[in-house]
């Protein structure tokens, strides 16, 4: 047993280069008695463990520095770098996140969630060292499928310029979160079939140096490569094939699945809390979208199934031409997105919300400046999205309600998913781009809203206050307006806008005959943000208006109910707030 | 004399082939009429004269579609396509832009500015021609400067998993806007010293078919080649080695001063309206801090003109490793920001703001999130910047100011800017983005003012109304404010907020003494920006607010007086308004 006497890397350096394949094993287990308890990454991590031991036993972190890419593959890391104990003991296993993070550990050099920012935040800190005069070792660990996002490979570009010492260690296990797509995949597998000696290696092409090793899991082997580029004088990519899930044979098998997900039994991998089965709203759309029409096509970028398009159901739209990954390339999906519509085909690309940060400038200059009549589906945004820091996205109204031309819908509810989704893939005025909820409610019945005109809708005409609530928020507003009529009689509007590219000012300026009141709530950020611009269309009225939305922060590890709360955003709170105003 | 017989590419294709080099000569002389007389992109147009010239006599636009990258090399497209008399008769010039157009012309795909788009675009019509099983060539034509960029990166990945027609056309002129940076440049040249034979071929790499060129100024080659490929089944490149600004030989010599600029006396290369020299505050705050701090460095990508580290300028800095040109790599370049902030540097970034469109999750999640104490130079925002609807950036408020973390300063002068710059470059506590206007205006007085306390500058001290002016337009407010007191002998407040990110919220409390209206005005768009905020803090109050901004649209040509006059914003107009409302 080594791993109990691990507290930082100096520790390993203690041991017997024959001993790290022990440790290796026990750090495999600590690893595994988190994630089948707690859940995570688990391929990623599992494909990493002997990496990590020897690295740690040849490179002096904190003193050389390395940068895990997305970095959800740096449970070993944390595991050898003195936090072992939120592996190994259930207590403990919330104090520490499931990404780097420097307010951690030393050894931790970002907070890092999204992919392929590696090689160029590693590239950042050998500037700095060189500026500094200092010359610690600077690595980046990408994973290969990281690889095809364009941040990555302009920093591969920039490293093949750069002369001084770098070590990009690429972990090559054949895989993105699904499988690979793009050509440079062809180029890693001939590399791999060929130990590392095929022709035109895309490494040496980008101007880099270039090792390869077939066996990551061979600690002996991964130290002495290790040992032989420590203090390089310049940049070296180490392609190092390694197998995601390695240790757990059911996440060997099925890669895919076994990326991330909830607590498991590790002797079956059968899951401790089964999924009773998501909602298939946008799923249902899309399929009928793509069955009913052959120009129809569906885009996506690295994440199939957060569209619901899972192994075994994408395989058959792959191929009639109608459904696409382009990998981690969110850049290029969306460029692509508007170009199939300016030919005459009904392009849909989705993706998380946090990741469409990634193609600003694709929205506005490839597709909304074109005015191409694309649809865009955001998924998860705002509080009830991902509620890590890493990939929070409260500003996506900041990001694409103010970009000209783009008409930007927030559903209420499943039925007006369904009729928005239907307007933009049938209209061919303007791009759309729809917020889709984590979670769908739904109102019960069908909506037959014509889209195409921008036009709030009233869920309840009541007088004094209007309360205005963005997508998700709509039932709770419907709840409030019941609640402040049970406790004063009075009936308040509810308002559901439902576009946030633009103003309904009719409805706006209808409501100065008989409300003094209007309250905005929204789930993403305050500033910036949707109810701002109707405080500015009131401005020099008498009406009052107070927004509320989720302050300016990376808020991180939290519940939407209680951030919104925190924020004046209950059923409670606004509740006693109107009331009180009503009785005033 | 051909071209006067040529009103779209079938007349080309009346020609013989021995008759193109004539009609490239002729084109070229057009061309050279246009940029001698009104000046344009110079090097790109006349260095695809013959590539220009050969494509439309073998493709058949526009049933076959072609996709120019940045498209600022199209003026020999647009004269082969039914516009030459935009270049041949000054009269006619300004009926053209300097970017592919689909209104203009059935035979433009997109209107494109941005660079490296050029082939994702070009995935998109051939997906979209795909759907609807047709078979026309679909081909993108970009430029080795381009191919740096994160965006193309990815395209040319996904092009090598691509398996149905698209040709790309490699315009390689060993040149970006200043000299390329990145290893595949390295690989580009050993491509062209071996004829396209090198090993280690990028385009190969990606997945790729490939042909090369190395005469990319003989039509018979270039339409022999373009033959040969017409209606191939598969993704092709076609590496040409042209030569930037052929034909004219002081361009030739010099091509980064003759990527682009004025009217010149085509004899020598004379400019004939010389420059009279533009303001070095930028530059001169980068020299002395790189001068004095030899921990401190300037990033660039691709445009080191814009910051005043011209040609026989940036190469000492370069030398010391205080200048980086990372090339077209926006993306890169702010995550090395973040990086080298990390480790001990002092980086500062700078790129005009449409491009700095690439970056926002770079900024967000490499930056923000780790709150890397870097300075970044927005360069010419708002409707002062490039006013062409392909380079505005009237959105840049939108994009930053509510990104946790980040300082966004708008200096109203020149004194102001400088005093920021140290701040920011100084501090270690958050990274810092300044607005940096295209042309200083100068307070006379040197400004002291702490920046690490967010607080509004109180220009004027006065009553009833406050006129919030953001960064540029604080001249603007004074002269307002002079004339009202004139007119109505009321001394208005004037505030410069310089700070975009949060609200000064002491002194806006304040005013609610003595004042019943703000105003505010910003020369970016006003839904989403600055003035929204507050709107939203004075909802509730029974201060009245009134916000100026620019409408939503992607405005092009316009002069930037006349735009902010038609939102409102003119001394004439806010004189008026401000006087009426005070006698009112």
């Amino acid at each position: 047993m080594y791993l109990e006497k691990i507290n930082s890397p100096e520790d390993i350096k203690k041991l017997e280069i024959s001993q790290l394949r022990t440790l290796a094993d026990e750090t495999r287990t600590a690893l595994i008695n988190k994630i089948s308890k707690a859940g995570g990454h688990q391929g990623p991590n599992l494909g990493v463990v002997e990496l990590t031991v020897a690295f740690h036993y040849v490179f002096d972190s904190p003193n050389d520095k390395i940068v895990f890419d997305v970095s959800h593959q740096c449970y070993p890391h944390k595991i050898l770098t003195g936090r072992k104990e939120a592996f190994l003991d259930e207590a403990h296993f919330r104090d520490v996140t499931g990404y780097t993070n420097p307010a951690e550990s030393e050894h931790d050099m970002f907070i890092v969630g999204h992919t392929s920012t590696s090689v160029s935040l590693a590239l950042g800190l050998a500037k700095g060292r060189d500026l500094n005069q200092r010359h610690e070792n600077i690595i980046a660990l990408i994973g290969d499928g990281s690889l095809s996002g364009g941040e990555a490979l302009e920093a591969l570009d920039y490293a093949g310029e750069y002369d001084k010492n770098l070590i990009i260690i690429v972990n090559d296990n054949d895989q993105s979160i699904a499988e690979n797509h793009g050509g440079l995949y062809k180029t890693l597998k001939k590399l791999r079939e060929s130990g590392g000696t095929a022709e035109n290696n895309l490494f040496k092409a980008m101007g880099l140096d270039y090792r390869y090793l077939e066996d990551g899991h061979d600690t002996t082997k991964l130290v002495e490569l290790f040992r032989s580029v420590k203090d390089i004088d310049h940049p070296v990519v180490l392609h190092i094939h390694t197998i995601k899930g390695k240790g757990l044979l059911y996440a060997e098998q099925n890669r895919e699945m076994w990326h991330a997900g909830g607590p498991f039994h590790v002797e079956d991998g059968t899951p401790l809390y089964p999924f009773s089965g998501g909602d298939t709203t946008v799923f249902d759309c899309l399929k009928e979208l793509l069955d009913t029409n052959e120009k129809a096509i569906v885009l996506n970028a690295a994440t199939p199934m957060g569209l619901g398009f899972v192994q075994g159901v994408r395989e058959e739209y792959v191929q009639r031409g109608q459904f696409i990954d382009v990998g981690i390339a969110e850049e290029n999906a969306v460029a692509m997105t508007s170009g199939i519509a300016r030919n005459d085909g009904i392009a849909v690309f989705g993706t998380f919300a946090p990741f469409f940060q990634r193609t600003y400038d694709q929205m506005s200059h490839d597709v909304c400046l074109n005015n191409s009549p694309a649809t865009f589906l955001i998924l998860s945004p705002g509080v009830y999205g991902m509620n890590s820091n890493t990939h929070i996205a409260l500003c996506d109204i900041q990001m694409f309600a103010h970009i000209p031309n783009l008409i930007y819908l927030a559903p209420a509810n499943k039925e007006e998913f369904i009729q928005m989704f239907r307007f933009a893939t049938t209209q061919k005025q303007h791009p759309v781009g729809i917020r889709v909820p984590g979670e769908f409610k739904t109102s019960g019945t069908a909506d037959d809203t014509d889209y195409s005109v921008i036009r709030n809708k009233i869920e309840r005409t009541g007088e004094k206050i209007a309360l205005v609530a963005v997508g998700v928020l709509v039932p709770m507003a419907l709840e409030i307006a019941d609640k402040v009529r049970e406790q004063t009689g009075t009936e308040i509007t509810v308002i559901n806008p439902r576009f946030l590219n633009a103003l309904d000012t009719d409805l706006l300026d209808s409501l100065k005959g008989n409300h003094q009141l209007v309250i905005t709530i929204e789930d993403g950020e305050l500033m910036g943000g949707y109810g701002q611009n109707i405080a500015s269309f009131y401005g020099d009225s008498t009406m009052k208006v107070r927004n509320y939305g989720i302050s300016k922060a990376f808020h991180t590890e939290f519940q939407p109910e209680e951030l919104l709360a925190e924020n004046g955003i209950s059923v409670e709170k606004l509740t006693e707030e109107i009331s009180s105003f009503l009785k005033g």
